[in-house]
């Protein structure tokens, strides 16, 4: 009997089966400087100590993709292993911040299966919600990723395909316990741009790029704990590129999203994302952002936008995310739709 | 007077000489995301701190491996500078958890010493202990390493040669104090093989492989402030390949034994190590595990399974650690020899 | 109306002016791992909490360089985004170590402006202060650097050049608070040489030397904030190169210089800096040291070297700084001068 995990297969999963992930991990100080040197993060919030007991916070937090991609590490042996792609995001929620002492465990459900039609693969929808070691909920997501079935011939399951709101409403955002922008500090943030200053439909080029290393990608998905062998090993794929976690290019894009929305502190939600082309080494990010709606929040001096951040292979100054017949534009490497807090 | 160090030769030991060697370090929160950084690490236990607590420790440790290699780096400038070979390890113990904000200081008795037929080397045999802030040992090993001569005339000392043990017996083990696994949480740990699923003489594939590269070993060994300069420097050797620090890929082993040895929570000595071949980055390391031994230990829910950890460039599904000649076979890189703790 | 910061060109500079940088930032543990796992430091103060403490310090500080290149990376986006050039440094002094939990933040003020004859470029003095959460000076220093006019015909400003000391006098030195050398542990320091034995204009090689690589470099520079594309970006360069980070070479030379004064445990002041040559990856660096002057502090066993380090591609045992012509030799990166602690 063979003790090491080989991964679930398309027929392991049932609609209502309850996965708990293994390792627990606690976040520490060194995932904050280590996070801020895989990534050119300059939002003031997880920078400085200081500017987050200004608006409010009685902990420091990481910033929130740190917690999410330890959150979403742990699923990967237990659901992604044998995936083939990782299909999309929604109904990503962050509940309460994250700062180093706080040790998350991640659990997943299984709300929904579809079968392929070429019968050799099918869908998995999985909820996953991560808790702090007081058992309080602190990130809860639905992803779905096409899974290989072990055998082509065993029966496909009743498709079941859950209702996913494309959306989460702005009401049903989670503002941290004392939150306050009210005597928010836009110099030390380094830019002035408020929620008033930013219009639906409003696009902003970044402007910056960086050139992606195997090193850097591998530091940054082990650090996680994300175990697919393709990120890690060059003999797990036929052209002996190891592809960049999805997630390193979320933390990527974001940063670079700084400049133009430096006061975008925090992340609340995450609507949908597609990672939509691979990412290798050597290729250059860039950014781009949209916005595609813009709520009030019942916290003091606190707005959200909701924002579509592009990740592209070159800089595209036209920022075009489709083509004339509804593709992705080639060279586009994410589409993620996500609530951002900032000052009113 | 150069003021600079150019390192000890081997007439430079005596037998019994005590160098107290330089560079108290502290641990912290800091190493233990890097080390997550830089090996696949999922032990429960170095992971969370929640699941430190839950088996009875008071305080967080770091892998056993993470104070290894700051206590043996402090004996790299006065030791093995000039080191031809580091030939083997035994008789390491690890006395009790590290933890952030420990300080070790490592000092070495010279315990051996035997010039080579050639004249040109002689092997250094040192017993090393590294001590903490509070003077307590915390580790202590003896390794052999082959130094070169400063002078091939000077005389050859007279031969001494440890009688040094090749296991660590059981009975010596330290189990750490509080240590407790009878409530032990194996789904947190990732795992249910707990020690009556081993049996002496088992085999196990990890599976996985990670490619190394040089900015990663680079990073890990500078680290430990281990100064070898064939790990830093493309000049220091004819080839221009940066030679991986031996403990690189000990620890790159350690972390793939975790799919298939997940409840192998904390190593409790190694009895003997050889670095069988070199590595150099682009190479994809694999490893496999034999158990070689089992033994009660005196605390509640704890065995000792002793272990062969061997590390092999490229995956070897077979698990042949020697040829038929009795040689070690080719791509094998570690052959490492280890007591490791696990619920029984 | 563009939000995205294009930095600011020659023109947008005025004598006077003061500039509230952004991005305030704390320093943690993580930082002192980084910095340790990116340069071969071996210095005993910042690497062991216990010998801080037996020196007197009431903090664990981190590297002085570790407090200097957050504070400069601050500066980039207002002053240099747009620079040609890193011209200069003088008058930099460490006023208080600085340790994890601290906060930084930079302000600049225009010192100087003088534009080049060429019309389309001008050099701009800044002075910067660092202050800590308390507002208190950490660190102040000045540089100039040279800037691209927005538009050329553009009036040139009446010269102003600031008239900076050529050295940061000794009386002028800060010791942190409660220094005191004189219990020192020289064994755990590493080398017996204290301030007698080093005479004025005595040349030291360091001999070791690090081969650069480019994930390394970013890993340290985006740790710092500081976002220059050409450190990032390979398409921002004709060459396709990324600019390794002046900085960079300042403290792997610095950490380099412990072989051979590893006793000069802090640095009190920058009294000069030229970044003589470009560094890319893949190039051997290694460092030499010219004592120029010598000096008594009034804390107790604590006496001050004026140091000048020079970090080379490749290694110069001849450790001539400059041709017979009087320019700095091929092969010159940096030449660094300034006062460190060390015992008498």
């Amino acid at each position: 009997m063979t003790k090491t995990n080989a991964g679930n297969f398309f027929e392991d999963f049932t609609v209502g089966q309850v996965i708990e992930h293994a390792t627990p991990r606690t976040i520490t100080e060194g995932d904050r400087a280590l996070y801020q040197s895989l990534y050119p993060s300059r939002f003031a919030l997880p920078s400085s100590a200081e500017f987050a007991r200004q608006v409010g916070l009685d902990v420091h937090p990481v910033e929130e993709l740190v917690g999410f991609h330890i959150a979403f590490g742990k699923t990967v042996p237990d659901v992604s292993l044998n995936a083939v792609a990782n299909l999309g995001y929604a109904e990503c929620r962050f509940h309460r911040p994250l700062a180093p002492g706080d040790t998350l465990r991640t659990s997943s459900e299984v709300i929904g299966l579809k079968e392929n039609s070429n019968g050799k693969t099918g869908v998995v929808y999985v909820r996953s919600t991560a808790t702090n070691q007081r058992g309080e909920v602190a990130i809860d997501w639905c992803r779905w990723v096409m899974v290989h079935k072990r055998d082509a011939d065993s029966p496909a399951p009743d498709p079941v395909v859950p209702d996913l709101r494309i959306v989460v409403p702005a009401e049903d955002l989670v503002v941290p316990a004392g939150l306050d922008f009210t005597d928010y500090d836009f110099v030390a943030a380094g830019e002035p741009h408020r929620f008033g200053d930013y219009e639906v439909g409003e696009r902003i080029d970044h402007v910056d790029g960086v050139t992606l290393t195997d090193p850097e990608h591998v530091l940054a998905t082990r650090l996680w704990q994300n175990t697919a062998k393709v990120h890690f090993n060059t003999q797990a794929r036929p052209d002996g590129n190891r592809l960049i976690y999805g997630g390193h290019v979320i933390s990527m894009a974001r940063a670079l999203s700084f400049n133009g929305l430096a006061n975008a502190q925090l992340i609340a939600a995450i609507n949908a994302g597609a990672h939509v082309g691979p990412a290798y080494a050597d290729r250059t990010i860039y950014a781009w952002s949209e916005v595609l709606d813009k709520a009030e929040t019942g916290a003091p001096g606190v707005g959200a936008l909701r924002l579509r951040l592009v990740a592209t292979r070159g800089r595209d100054e036209s920022m075009t995310l489709r083509d004339e017949d509804g593709k992705y534009r080639d060279g586009v490497l994410l589409d993620l739709d996500y609530w951002a807090l900032i000052p009113v």
